[in-house]
């Protein structure tokens, strides 16, 4: 798919993107634009087991820097019934957990996703620290096992990086059920590396024009809240509102080396407390959209961002 | 598509590949070629605009540097009547002025351009100093707006470079017309970057089995004239000759840090004075064709090229 | 096409892979996979001459190494009934003797070819030293002819690598013969490179349910023997084993700074001697198969390998 718009970020003209930091030259307001291009290839054994591959080429221009493509690791699977096997840069389960994400085409609010802060496993300037199917990187390299029957999904993953000095391992899993208009579901992820272990809940509910949605992690010991809710305009509108709840990082935490966002403590990232977001969605059909998004993240960071988001 | 061929330059076993340089144990001929592959995507919304995108993944090897592929910087654009937005790896309007580059499948003399003298924007080894669209690179970056209309074709384009110490931005716009046999046309950029103010003149005329055109450009400062003509030969063949002059840089210039092209300068590039080739191109059906040229640069360097061009 | 699997290599977690340095961390078993994608494009001139080219893209994981997918040099290929002619990253003579490679789907043992250890040309660590496609890489960047009519078929390579600080030239030839159920060859390659004069012979008979080879290469003194047989089992399955002797390299080539293969002298890579592996393949169907290899090389270095193996 394709994407491209403006991008206003309040700190863009900020060395180190950050407020405080000294002005740097540059404009608040930039293209943002992402062209992907995905290689599916798959074939089927004489016993019914499908044998395929993934990857993807992805070009990306993002706070001022244009990029040229390059071809992501590969992931290997193996399908057979409801069981699914992948090997190489795999999915991951806490990433592949139902009510994650925003119920957004971009997954987040704007275009391309405003630095993903409506998720509640994104705390503390620890974002992305669990496995998740890179598009731009060789990913986790690991293993893992989905498989889905009726109203009931699970997923286990597991992978090892080999590249730090002594190697170490993350195994995730998450279940989900659907009632109803209603899903239960629950991830979990044990890692060798600090302060990476994760529960993640939540709840989505799908009410024909409405959807509303609670998402609750314990980041290895900082609690984040999320409320999501979204309605249906007319035949062609969505409008989609959410805001979060940060906690504060213990001062164990800190005195053992992890990251502080407390408010009030010089050199803080500032980041306990609430953020939110509106994001609205035009279909323009034929696979298009327009999308524009305002968000205020729990550190004070304002973006905006509208721009065209199209298939092939 | 897809090209190869042998480059003859009598540079190329030099340092530096200057006339002056020590040999470096190679070999004035080599292997030239390009493979060049693009994806296009698009789709169409309910009102009528076209939403797309491009890149592309080009392998090259020139001048004794054989290279993989990569791909290339994204441009996005959106399409309605007779305009076309276009977004990130731009054309540039002064790339895409008409009559700027030479007649031929490989826009210049041979298989591989050989250094693209033979166009007036070229001078004083300040090459391709305007926003173009990248095969190779990310490209600018930019944002750019065509028109046509019947006889009338216009082009502004705008790009920002984030990349240096403060951020400088390049403005260029074309025009053209045709009336008969004849068109002609405009060009001019704006630059914040030294040197970089351009206009571009030509008048080119298709005369059936002849085609003659004009070009001027004032580059900064140092024009550049061109005189170009070709004719078929027969149903297949066609030759094509060219003859351009550039003046000397002004010395008020060179103190102010320019390039010097001064003949009977010493350090200087001597791109002053008088360059010409010849190309000659036999179609072989199938979208094949083979293509041959020799040119002598107004800095004294001489290159003879023969391969085949084919297109899939 | 794509293939993934687990490979046990016993010296993994050893420091330089080498079985006397110390342990790493890492895991003797790790995942091996490969996922190649060509692009193929040609055309035809109007005098039935086939012009073409060839790139690749490929995503490799291998020995605890995750990797994203790069494009390949581009070969380019001029087709006119039995001739071939090829230019940019070619073939090699050498590496396209009839009855070098093993009689498998990965061409070695296992899933990746565990090192290829199987290869009369392949002594004391100087591994792949011939001109040969390089799907990763730009490869040699030569000419060849490739000329085949009835039962003869023949290949001459030239490449010239400017790369150095003085230009280095391979050429290779073979040449092939199939009189029945038999088919020998012999390929030779002569270098301006340090020991890489070749000279390969093979003979192969193809009985039906059966297949066997002798194999000999002289790589500039050391001489490697190799007997290989395979047999099917059933309608979908085949097994393969084989053996190799490698003598050792001359003293006088140590001196004149060659690696040293003899046993039982320190700092040797003992490659000096007999190797050997068996590998098992079973179709799934679909174009889709079940690979597993062991092998011993000749320095004593066991690999066990096992996956699927599969194109589209």
């Amino acid at each position: 798919y394709g994407r491209f718009g403006l991008d206003y970020n309040e700190n863009n003209d900020r060395v180190g993107n950050i407020a405080s930091g000294a002005l740097n030259g540059r404009s608040e307001t930039n293209i943002t634009s992402r062209l992907r291009l995905q290689f599916d290839m798959s074939t089927e054994t004489d016993s019914g087991v499908t044998l395929g591959a993934r990857f993807r080429a992805q070009a990306e221009s993002r706070d001022n820097a244009p990029g040229g493509a390059a071809f992501n690791g590969a992931r290997f699977f193996a399908t057979y019934e409801g069981f699914t096997l992948q090997v190489g840069n795999i999915i991951g389960a806490v990433e592949n957990a139902t009510g994650l994400y925003l119920e957004t085409r971009t997954a987040g609010v704007g275009i391309d996703g405003a630095g993903f802060e409506s998720i509640v496993t994104n705390v503390n300037g620890e974002s992305f620290n669990w496995d998740a199917y890179s598009s731009a990187g060789v990913g986790a390299n690991g293993v893992e096992v989905l498989y889905a029957a009726g109203a009931f999904s699970g997923h286990i993953s597991y992978s090892e990086d080999n590249g730090l000095p002594t190697s170490a391992s993350r195994v995730a899993a998450n279940m989900a059920y659907t009632f109803g208009d209603w899903t239960g579901a629950i991830a979990v992820q044990d890692s060798d590396l600090a302060f990476e272990d994760k529960t993640f809940v939540s709840i989505s509910g799908d009410l024909g024009q409405f959807g509303v949605r609670l998402a609750y992690a314990d980041n290895d010991g900082i609690d984040k809240w999320g409320l999501y809710g979204n309605m249906d305009i007319g035949s062609a509108s969505n409008i989609l509102v959410y805001v979060t709840d940060e906690d504060a990082v213990s001062a164990a935490d800190v005195v053992a080396g992890r990251n502080d966002n407390r408010d009030a403590i010089a050199g803080s990232n500032n980041r306990e407390g609430t953020g939110y977001g509106i994001h609205y969605s035009y279909d323009l059909g034929g696979g298009a959209s327009f999308e524009a998004g305002i968000r205020e993240s729990s550190w004070d960071n304002t973006t905006v961002q509208a721009g065209v988001y199209f298939s092939f």
